[in-house]
């Protein structure tokens, strides 16, 4: 079968082949769909984070997959439902742990797990693939062509979840809410606050120009964008309002700490983005004021577990289509599988790129 | 009557005369038996926080006060009842909020409160005080003498419910804990984990040479001092092990960015300190990630309600005597008050200063 793969620091995917993997029991055999392509597959490509295999050279990319169960093997699962696979396992040689038995792999430490498709574990990038029946959450068939968006749904579903309980000890009634990132995720996390959350005033920050597509649906959906480089994020409190909730998914490590600033009284930051080392200069003393004499917080999240995994599904499925069927824009063929990625030869700008999410379709649906 | 006031910026407080108040329906009168001394006091005295009520220019003193009713004045409390009132008020002229009617006031941004002895309303250094029977909260008679550390307590009980809660979205077990900050607080707040909350591994630093009363306390404790000028914040995880909740009451602005790297995987700080400016560099790209990937948080954390106080006379009950007794390194009468407040005037060094909690005693009891 094909696969794609990097070897890391190559700086570009390859088409390779395997041989079909045999599930082992308790598993079952997908049949690959369509996978996603995100911010941490440019990462995996570029080296710059995550890893193979213990004793492999190279990794089979791929974490945000949609397949249908080829054959169950004996499983609860029926040939022909289609699944969207979880992300984490468990180490190689360890069966399970505390963070696994409990349904929380998302909250396992480094070396207490793996990532398929982005450390120590291949990806879902291939024409089959398997996976242990309960890491498979079914979906329905009208979602399935889209379901490569249920994984990075899940990260904002937990991120969500944290968010709420850290300031779950009060009355808490947020009314504002502020993405950071206006790429596939915050457009989506956008949607999500103002559609199936039913937020009435969502702001979404980012730096391209009008026109472009991503501004186009924050238009659609009611949402207000923000230009960073005319408002800058400490800014937004004067010329929007302050923020019960910001959700940073940049990856830009100032606005880690200029969220404390954009925050409201009583509100909640919930961090995404994974940024390489940067040192800079903040007002740690107004900051750390700021956290304390308005009772703010703020949650880093990473990953989501299987419960994230069904409510993405849900959110998905209580989404309008349209913002789902301009988010993706574009699902290319084995054929022409290098246009999913993003090129880093290519000298085009931000604003010139329409591109918001892309995926690689396996087979037909 | 005698009451202890200061004109802001004036440096020291002075003793002055009032009228007993008269309590207004709904309110009764107290007479004042101790008044706690704490850094915010220190900030009131300086002008550097706090200010005086409208259309006064002064502010009496005192916001952790422990009393007895001499006059219910028709509301459900009795004569005699020892009381300990809470700190935060409904603005002037304001009859109350959704804050207030909620019962958090502790969550009220600025603006709609005031606090009494701190911001906008006068305290309890005074021989009687009236206050609203809701705000008066009874305590028995052993605890009645040093019922003022109920505030300060109470301030922690809040911080520890909001950490708690910021970690409740998840199977969460902490086993760990590092409080920043050897004063009254730190010491009662490491004697509660210990003690009352059942932590077996508890950290407190500090910056002050062995021997010292607060450390002597530690010991005692089986608390693990931690000297800052030998183990900086960012090095206690390699040189004692990552902590699942780092508690900060020093009110120094890098113990807040620092806490982020002493925070074990899926671990909490709160964060109570006031700092003043102050601007530095971080490493925040790794900090941003360390959030991040380890699912980490930071909850700041500000005064404290009516339940709050009622969890902290629960916890004084529970924690040991000699703790509270070593804790309280003097109480002083009205004709020496001054001892009870820190002298700016003194050079003596901090090591030196084997004070840890100070009250001022109205009357006997």
């Amino acid at each position: 079968m094909k696969a794609i793969a990097v070897e890391p620091g190559a700086g570009t995917p390859s088409l390779i082949d395997l041989p079909v993997p045999e599930p082992a029991p308790g598993e079952a055999l997908v049949r690959t769909l369509r996978v996603g392509v995100d911010g941490t597959d440019d990462e995996v490509i570029a080296g710059s984070h995550g890893g193979v295999p213990d004793g492999d050279d190279r990794l089979v990319l791929g974490h945000e997959a949609v397949g249908v169960v080829e054959d169950p093997n004996g499983t609860d699962l029926e040939e022909g439902q289609y699944v969207v696979p979880t992300v984490r396992r468990p180490p190689a040689g360890v069966e399970t742990n505390d963070y696994f038995e409990r349904g929380e792999p998302d909250m396992a430490p480094e070396g207490a797990y793996v990532e398929r498709g982005i450390v120590g574990a291949h990806g879902f990038m291939a024409e089959y693939f398997t996976s242990p029946a309960d890491c498979l959450v079914p979906i329905s068939a009208d979602l399935a062509p889209v379901g490569f968006l249920v994984e990075p749904i899940s990260i904002t579903e937990k991120a969500i979840e944290h968010a709420a309980a850290a300031r779950s000890a009060f009355d808490w009634q947020p009314e504002s809410v502020l993405v950071l990132g206006n790429g596939s995720l915050g457009l989506l996390t956008a949607a999500m606050f103002r559609t199936t959350m039913g937020y009435d005033r969502v702001y979404c920050l980012g730096r391209r120009d009008r026109p472009h597509p991503s501004i186009a649906i924050l238009d659609e959906l009611d949402v207000t964008y923000i230009d960073s480089r005319e408002t800058p994020v400490p800014e937004i409190p004067e010329v929007h309002e302050p923020m019960d909730v910001v959700y940073e998914a940049t990856g830009y490590a100032k606005h880690a700490f200029e969220s404390i600033e954009a925050l409201a009284p009583n509100g909640v930051a919930a961090l995404l983005g994974v940024p390489g080392d940067w040192s800079f200069e903040v007002e740690g003393g107004r900051l750390h004021r700021e956290l304390v004499l308005h009772n703010k917080a703020v949650v880093g999240s990473v990953n989501s577990n299987r419960d994230h995994f069904a409510s993405a599904i849900d959110t998905m499925a209580g989404l309008p289509s349209w913002v789902i069927e301009d988010v993706v824009s574009g699902v290319y063929g084995l054929e022409e599988y290098k246009r999913a990625f993003s090129d880093p030869t290519d000298d085009a700008t931000a604003d010139d790129d329409t591109t918001i999410k892309t995926a690689v379709e396996f087979s037909h649906i």
